[in-house]
């Protein structure tokens, strides 16, 4: 039969890159697409411990109904990697556990903005985000951005035409996706004091923040937030595993409050016995040195990635230089299209994401993602080969 | 800070089953407030088995991103017991895992109702339904029940009064939350008639219907469903665990593809390890045997609580029989209320969750429901009897 749907539901699209991951799924192709952690270093034996600890340790509370606001000691272990890796002093009433950091990328918004209101995001930004967002209807203004992240200048611009109509903003301070770009201290003491001075909260997302493979650490903005403005979201996905779906909130308590009432009407909680599997992982092993190795493994590849990129891809085509992340982000001369060009080069058996998807208002059709965490070395180099024949061939045309 | 907040936070209310939860889980309170499932039958030696199977045998997969649609073995064994416990015949393409039923509970709403749309439900329904529905600002309209479920020539004269401008219903068919009622075989399909005479999609909520004590299996309504009206939801939270958070939707394939764009938005998937639990705990063992255990003993549980309901209640005090799941609802004289009561309750260490948060339009104080399957037999007796006490006490106080 015909049904007739919410107007919500008549607008709602598949996510762009889901759709194309189920493309290149086929084992023959080289997917740069996704943004799959590397199966290879998935804790799988030490899971195993883990789950036998649970079970003996705790028993029936592991699968029973728990709190909406999440187990007790993974939001105790998330204030103390919050302090370690974040520089954020924060305690366990500030810390809200989600079903993975989308998640919170779907609640703040319907807990902050009323259809039309006002959303900054950063041009361009990470397309998830954005489809949880729109589940909203805000409208998007874009923060230009530069190799060094969000540009003062032009956020103050915005800030003064747009003042307190603005609700919500969402920020990706650490190895942004798509573009790899980090933001330096000074760009984010501006930021701080823009925010601080119009007042809004800002969504920081941080689900790489961990993966740093060169350069020096930078303090996340949560961390300089002295008026309860930030809200960070951080995620075990690309530290440990991302399909028992636990990520975490930190927050002050007046947005965890909001974010639990709505979790009770979605979903009741997150998987009891999920973020047991996570916190007692934290407990019986030790995650700094999983995530050692996964940044030597990733930064290997980036580094492979971005060198292979500079001998094979043409001279007009710009990327950046990714110090940690998954992600590097492909500038082709203006007038090229990335989507356009998807066709050629899945007949290549090559796969990227094109990157006009990461643009909430249209435009950046010239641009694309790459992702360098889940190939193994050697399809690296074959499929950046590959990709740079393509481009190459293509820009000879237009000459 | 003060936080400018969207209207549906402003809005947003705490459950009060969760609410009162918090107050009665000290262990000296005898409460047949919640809904748990009983502990004592947790599967848990069998769950280890289980998990150590899943990482020997799927390994990196269990815990990799995965489809939004849900896992692919799980979704075949939910169409095997749609067959054998529903009577429905369905193809994987009408089954979508959900994270625990409200979560199928909070999305439907939002793909079918524009804010002050009209939604029919029960009088009264399930409190976290209502509560996940209010996401959407529908209009609730009240069906008239009786102690056969709701009551057809109601329904017929509210479908002729509000028409198309009805946009969904919802219904618990089987042994009702919060009323124990199980709708019988006439009553459904007069309900049936209707619905494709008017033809709106209305959900089935069908979190208890394996857990039957007594009586004949009735059919479901999805099981005579001709036009694709029905979307049934069903739960591993009562047959199972409910902490893993694992549930099911089965709907026509245009509706699933809806929920799925929707839970892209959401959550992305459902925890891969978890749906894994699931899926194998039904290769590995016997989920009939199981569920055979859970209804000896809360058949017990039940029969037990009524008996002593009879005999030490006052006679003024209704009650209904429930032939399954794990709620009996208690009508006290017009003129009572049960929410100003639950002080006196407390004081003497008896709980139960007042009427009035069943009704989404109010009324029902004079009601309250009790719960039979978390708790031991011994404080079943004891607590029927201390609430059998203050409701004689105060009932004697009216005269």
């Amino acid at each position: 039969m015909e049904y007739k749907f919410s107007d919500l539901a008549n607008g709602l699209k598949a996510s762009e890159i889901r759709e194309l991951l189920k493309l290149t799924a086929q084992p023959e192709i080289i997917s740069f697409a996704g943004g799959l952690p590397a199966p290879e270093l998935f804790p799988l034996e030490e899971l195993k411990k883990v789950d036998i600890a649970i079970i003996d340790k705790e028993g029936k509370a592991a699968v029973q109904y728990g709190t909406t606001e999440g187990y007790v000691p993974l939001r105790q272990h998330i204030c103390e990697r919050m302090k370690k890796s974040f520089m954020v002093d924060c305690g366990i009433d500030e810390v809200f556990i989600t079903s993975g950091s989308q998640q919170g990328l779907s609640f703040i918004p319907q807990i902050f903005i009323n259809p039309g209101d006002i959303m900054l995001v950063e041009s361009p930004t990470y397309l998830g985000a954005l489809n949880a967002f729109k589940l909203c209807g805000p409208k998007f203004v874009e923060l230009p951005t530069d190799d060094k992240g969000v540009i003062p200048e032009e956020l103050e611009k915005i800030l003064k035409q747009y003042g307190d109509k603005i609700r919500l903003a969402y920020v990706i301070p650490e190895f942004q996706n798509p573009t790899g770009v980090t933001w330096p201290i000074e760009r984010r003491k501006a930021f701080m004091e823009l925010i601080n001075q119009y007042n809004f909260p800002v969504i920081e997302d941080d689900p790489y923040g961990e993966l740093r493979y060169d350069g020096d650490k930078v303090p996340s903005l949560k961390s300089m937030d002295t008026k309860g403005n930030i809200i960070f979201l951080g995620s075990f996905s690309k530290i440990m595993m991302p399909g028992l779906r636990v990520a975490w909130m930190v927050a002050d308590p007046a947005i965890i409050d909001k974010c639990v009432k709505y979790k009770q009407a979605a979903d009741l909680q997150t998987s009891s016995f999920a973020q047991r599997q996570v916190s007692f992982f934290l407990d019986m092993f030790d995650i700094d040195a999983h995530i050692k190795d996964i940044c030597d493994l990733y930064g290997k590849r980036r580094t492979l990635m971005l060198d292979k990129m500079k001998e094979y891809f043409p001279a007009e085509c710009k990327f950046t230089y990714p110090e940690g992340g998954l992600f590097t982000w492909v500038e082709l001369p203006e007038g090229m299209d990335a989507k356009e060009l998807m066709p050629k080069v899945l007949e290549k058996k090559v796969a990227y994401v094109p990157g006009g998807a990461f643009y909430p208002n249209g435009g950046g059709e010239n641009h694309f993602r790459m992702n360098y965490s889940c190939m193994p070395e050697d399809k690296i180099v074959e499929g950046v080969k590959r990709l740079g024949d393509v481009l190459k061939e293509e820009i000879a045309k237009m000459k």
